[in-house]
C-alpha cells in the first residue's frame, strides 16, 4: 500500500553518509566540483524526506486501493499519482539525476539515498522514474548524438518515461528466447517492430506524455539467443525531426496483470506492430557479418544499475515496516515482564521476544544497508575516480556487490516484514496498519530484474571468476584485512573470533566447490548457489557493520555516554555485535551442509514429486 | 484466494493414514468399533478430495475477491457460501464431527486429515465449521444436560455456528487482561453481559441461523488475571427452551477488519450489551470464595483443537503451494539444461534450482504433515485407548507436540509458499496462478490462537516440564530409541549420524538453558524460545519423517523398482534425506548461538532503537 503515516530513521542515512563513507573525497573528485562536501549532504536528504512524508504519504492509499487501473486499452493511474510525479519532478529527485553528464549531478551514492527514502514510503510510484533513468543511462552511454538530442531532454525533465521491455511470454529468465523481430527500413537505423512482450513496468500509464521503450529484439539474420539480440528506441508516439509527437506507433497495451502488491505500478503486456506500423531506433551497430548484436551488452547498462535499484526495494521496505513495528512496540501495552510477573502491564518493546525480532530488524536493514551503499559508493568510484587502477579496483568491488545487493536484500526483505508484522499481532494483517502491504509489494524483487536465482549464479560463475579471480581475490582480502587490523580491538573480540571462522568457513565452502568441480560435480554449483550467496552476503555485511560498530565505538569513546547522540552509537553497535553473533555465525551451517552435498533434489527421478 | 484448480497428494495423504500410522489399533479400540479398519480411510478421504475439488475449488474467486462484507451492520458472505456450507454439512465432513459422543464418529486422526484436504483448497471457509466444532467440544465436555441438549443439536447440524472469543483491544497474548464482564441474573447460570471483544473469526455471518459465542468474562467479584475468567454461552439470538429462537441478544457487530488475506473469513469486533440486554450461560461453576473461576481451563479445551486447526492451515496452505509450483514446472519450458547448455530448451524442473525449492517444499511439507498427523493420532489414543498407561504417554506426546506443531507448520508455511512463488517467476505474485494468496491467507496462522512466541514459551517453559520434567524424557526417549535402533539401517548411515549429532545438540541446547538458569539469567529462556522451538521441531520431524522414509524402503525391497508405485517411495526416501541432511543439519547452529547467548536485544537501552 504504501505507508500514510511514514517514518524514517535520517539519523541513520546520515551516518552512513557523513561519518561512514568517505564523502569527502567522492566530493572533492572533479565530478563533483560543484559540491562543498558533506555538508550538502543534509539540504538534499532532508528535503527527500519530507517530500516522501508530505507527498507520498498522504497518496498511500490511493497507490494500494485504486493503482494503476486498465480502462479502454489504457492504463490509468490515479490523479494524486500526476501531481505528486510533478513535484518529485520538480524537487529535481526524479530521472534527471540520471543525467551523468550535467553540471552537478549527484553521485550515485546521494542519488539512492534519496531513493532509498522516497521507496520506503511508495514501492509503485518509484518505478515511473527509477526505469526513466536506465533508459537515460542507455541512451547516453550508447545512444548517437541523433538519439541523444531526440530523446534525452524530456526522459531528463520527466516530461516522457522510459521502460525496459525485456520478458516474452516464452522468455523470462532466458532472455535469448526472445522472438520479437526487427526489420530494416529504408531510413538507416529505422527497423520495423514486431511482436510482444510480457511484465513490463509502467509500459502504459498516463503520468506522461509519452513512453520511450528500450526493447530487445532480433534483427532479421541476426544469430540466435542473446547474442543476435539488438536494442531498440521504440516510442508510444513517434517524435518528429523537431521534437514534436508525431503518430501513434502501434505499440499496444493489451493487458495489465492483476498483482498482490505495488497496485500502483502498471504491469504490462505490449504488442509491437500489430498493425505493421511500429518502428523503432536501433542503438549502436547493427548485428556483424556474424551475425553478433550489440543489444545484451547496452540492456546490461541499465540491467546493472535497475538491480541496484531493486536492492533498494527490498531494504527500504525492510527499514519501513522495521520502524513502523518499533513505533507500535513502543506503545502497545501488553503483559507484564518475565522479570516482574507480578508488576505493572509494559509497552510489548519491553518483552525478549519482541526485543529479539526488533533487533533482526535493526541489525539486518543496517547490515543490507552497509552493504547497498557502499556498493553504490564504489560505483562512483568505478565512474568518477581519476586514478585507473582504483576505477578498476571500484568496478570489480561494483560488480561482485551488486548481486548480493539485489538477492540478499529482497530475500531477507521477506523475513524481516513477515517479524514486523508478528510484532503487531492481529493488527499486523490488518490493512489499516499498512505493514502488511510492504510484504505484498516487496516480494516482485525478489524476481524481477533477474530472480535471486541468477544473481547467484552471477556472483558464484562470473563475478567470482571475473580478471582469473582477481575480483574475487581483492573482495577476500578486503574482508581478511579488516579483521586481521581489527581482531584485537576491545570489546568486539568475540565478533573478530566469530568473522574469523566465517571467512574461513565461507573459503571452506570455495574449496568445497572446487574439489566437486575437479571431480566432474558441477550441478553442485547451480544447486547450492542461492546459498552461497547467501553466505557471502552474510559474511561481507559483517565486514561493513563491523567497520561501522567500531566507528560507532570511537565516537562513544569520543563523546562520551551522555552526549545526545550517544544512544545512536550504542545502537549501532549493538546491531554490529548482534549481526556477527547472530547471523554470521551460521555460515559454518551452509560449509557443513555444502559438504554434506546431498544430491536428492536432482538424483531423483521427477515423477518422484508425485 | 482459495484454489480454483485444486490439486492434492492423496497418494501421501493414505500413505500416511494406511501405511505409516497404526491405524488398525486405532479402529480396534472400542469408540471406533463401527469402523471395519483402515479400509475405510480411502471412501471417506477421496470424497473429501472431489468435495475439496467441485465444491470449494469454485468458489475459490468469491472467497478472495468478494469475501465476507460487512453491510449495514451485518456480515454478508457469497451466495456460492451457503451452498458450499450446505454440501460440507450434508457430507459429514462439517461440525458433526466435533460430536465425540455419537456412534461412529471420526477419530481426530481421519477427521483432521479430512480438514487438511478442505483447508487446501479454502482457508477461509474451514473456520465456519472449526470454530464450531471447538464450541462442541467445550460444551460436550464442561456443559450442563440443559446447555447439551440446547445447544448441542444445531451446532452438530451445522444450522448453527460456534465462535471463539478471547481477544479484547487491550488484552491479546496478555488473555488475563479481559475487561469484559458478567453480571449474575435471578436466574441461577444466566448472566448478563457487557464488554466488546475484537477479532473474533466468523463472529458474524449469515451462513448459519443463530451463532453460539464461545465468551471470556469476569464475574463481577473474581479474581484478577485469567484465573478469573469464565466462560459464556452467549448466543445471537437467545434460545427458548423448545428450542426456538428467541430475541435478539444483544450482541452487536460493530465492524470487521481489512486483511490481507483469509477475505472470506469476517473478523469480527462485538458488543455485549450496548443496550443492556445480553446475555450468556455460564459453563460450569460461579467463581468460588477465592474468585477463582473456571473459563480458562474450558476454553483451553477449546483453544487446544484450535491450535491443531491451525497446524493445518500452515500444512495445507504450503502443500497446495508446493503442488501447484510442481505442476507449473512440469510445463514451463525456460532456458537450457546447465549439463548440457547448447541442448533443447527443457521445462524448469529439469534445472537444479527448481529442484531444490521443490525438494524443500515436498520434503518440510511432508515432514509437518508426519508431525501434525502423528500428534492427532496421540490425540485418538489418549482419548480412546482402553490402557491408562497408554493413555498418559499419548497425552504428554500431544502435549509437547501441539505447539511445534502450531508454531512450526505456520512458520514454515511463509517460507515454503515463498519458494512456491519464487518457481513461478513473475507469475507468482499475479493473482491468476492463486498461488499469492496462500502467502496472504496463511499469514495470521502465526498469530492467532497464541502467537508462535507463546507457543514456544509453551512447549519449554510449560511442557517441558510437565509431570517433573517425565513427558520431555519421554520425548526424548522416543527420538534416542529410535536413533539406536536404527542407526545401523543400509543406506540411512549419514542419516543416522546426523540425527545423533542433533540429538546431542538439542540436548546441548538443553543443558545450556539449565546452565543459564543456574546463573540466573532467566530471559536466555524467552530470548531464544523460538529458536529453541524451531530446533525442537527440527529434532522431532527429523525422526518421523526418517521413519516413515525407513517403511518406504522396505516396501521398495518389496516391490521393486518398477512396481508402478515405486516412484512413491523412491520420493519419500528422498524427502526423507534431503530434510535430514539439509534441515536437520542445522540445529548445531542454534546450539552455537544459544551458547554464544548474545543479549545485544535486551541490554540494549530501548533508545537505542531511534
Amino acid at each position: 500500500m504504501a505507508i500514510t503515516n511514514f517514518l524514517y530513521d535520517m539519523r541513520e542515512v546520515k551516518f552512513v553518509l557523513k561519518e561512514w563513507l568517505d564523502m569527502e573525497k567522492l566530493f572533492s573528485l572533479p565530478a563533483y566540483r560543484d559540491y562543498y562536501g558533506v555538508d550538502d549532504v543534509d539540504p538534499i536528504v532532508d528535503t527527500t524526506f519530507k517530500i516522501a512524508r508530505d507527498i507520498l504519504g498522504p497518496i498511500a492509499k490511493d497507490t494500494d486501493q485504486i493503482g494503476a487501473r486498465f480502462i479502454d486499452g489504457q492504463v490509468v493511474t490515479p490523479d494524486s499519482f500526476k501531481k505528486a510525479m510533478a513535484t518529485i519532478n520538480e524537487a529535481g529527485l526524479g530521472a534527471s539525476n540520471a543525467d551523468r553528464e550535467v553540471e552537478g549531478h549527484l553521485p550515485y551514492t546521494i542519488y539512492l539515498a534519496n531513493l532509498e527514502i522516497l521507496a520506503a514510503d511508495n514501492l509503485s510510484i518509484i518505478a515511473y522514474w527509477g526505469l526513466s533513468s536506465g533508459a537515460i543511462s542507455v541512451i547516453q552511454q550508447h545512444g548517437s548524438e541523433y538519439l541523444k538530442q531526440k530523446f534525452l531532454p524530456k526522459l531528463i525533465s520527466g516530461e516522457w518515461g522510459g521502460t525496459m521491455n525485456l520478458t516474452e511470454a516464452g522468455a523470462g529468465s532466458d532472455v535469448g528466447a526472445n522472438v520479437t523481430k526487427a526489420f530494416p527500413t529504408e531510413t538507416p537505423g529505422v527497423y520495423k517492430i514486431k511482436g510482444n512482450k510480457i511484465f513490463i513496468t509502467t509500459g502504459d500509464n498516463d503520468t506522461v506524455e509519452n513512453i520511450v521503450h528500450m526493447v530487445l529484439a532480433r534483427v532479421e539474420g541476426a544469430r540466435d539467443g542473446v547474442a543476435g539480440l539488438s536494442l531498440f528506441i521504440v516510442p508510444k508516439y513517434w517524435v518528429e525531426d523537431d521534437g514534436s509527437p508525431g503518430n501513434f506507433n502501434d505499440v499496444i497495451c493489451t493487458g495489465v496483470e492483476e498483482k498482490m502488491g505495488v497496485h500502483g505500478q502498471p504491469t504490462c503486456s505490449l504488442s509491437y506492430g500489430e498493425n505493421n506500423e511500429c518502428y523503432g531506433y536501433l542503438i549502436g551497430d547493427p548485428p556483424d557479418e556474424k551475425g553478433r548484436a550489440q543489444g545484451i551488452a547496452q540492456m546490461f547498462t541499465m540491467m546493472n544499475e535497475e538491480r541496484l535499484i531493486t536492492s533498494f526495494q527490498g531494504l527500504s521496505s525492510s527499514s519501513e515496516a522495521f520502524l513502523q513495528a518499533r513505533d507500535y512496540a513502543k506503545q502497545r501495552i501488553q503483559g507484564t515482564k518475565t522479570t516482574d510477573p507480578k508488576g505493572p502491564k509494559v509497552r510489548i518493546i519491553e518483552h525478549e521476544d519482541i526485543r529479539r525480532m526488533l533487533m533482526v530488524q535493526k541489525a539486518t536493514t543496517e547490515a543490507m544497508r552497509a552493504l547497498i551503499m557502499k556498493t553504490c559508493y564504489y560505483l562512483d568510484l568505478a565512474h568518477d575516480s581519476e586514478d585507473p587502477e582504483e576505477r578498476r579496483f571500484a568496478e570489480g568491488m561494483f560488480q561482485i556487490s551488486n548481486p548480493m545487493c539485489k538477492a540478499y536484500a529482497t530475500d531477507q526483505a521477506w523475513l524481516l516484514i513477515r517479524d514486523a508484522i508478528q510484532t503487531f499481532g492481529g493488527y499486523g494483517v490488518c490493512t489499516e496498519y499498512e505493514v502488511e502491504s510492504l510484504a505484498r509489494d516487496v516480494k516482485v524483487s525478489s524476481i524481477w530484474e533477474g530472480t535471486n536465482y541468477v544473481q547467484s549464479l552471477d556472483l558464484i560463475g562470473r563475478k567470482f571468476t571475473m580478471e582469473k579471480g582477481q575480483v574475487y581475490k581483492n573482495w577476500i582480502t578486503d574482508i581478511s584485512t579488516f579483521i586481521e587490523n581489527n581482531k584485537n580491538k576491545a570489546g568486539f573480540e568475540k565478533e573478530f573470533e566469530i568473522m574469523s571462522e566465517a571467512l574461513a568457513d565461507f573459503q571452506g565452502i570455495m574449496q568445497q566447490l572446487q574439489k566437486y568441480g575437479q571431480e566432474g560435480k558441477n550441478q553442485m554449483l547451480p544447486l547450492f548457489a542461492t546459498r552461497m550467496l547467501d553466505a557471502a552476503s552474510q559474511l561481507y555485511c559483517g565486514r561493513l557493520i563491523l567497520d561501522q560498530g567500531l566507528l560507532a565505538a570511537g565516537k562513544l569513546q569520543e563523546l562520551g555516554d551522555y552526549h545526545y547522540d550517544a544512544k545512536f552509537y550504542r545502537g549501532k553497535v549493538a546491531s554490529a555485535s548482534f549481526y556477527v553473533k547472530n547471523v554470521v555465525s551460521q555460515i559454518g551451517f551452509v560449509r557443513k551442509v555444502f559438504e554434506i552435498g546431498d544430491t536428492s533434489a536432482i538424483d531423483m527421478d521427477e515423477e518422484c514429486f508425485g
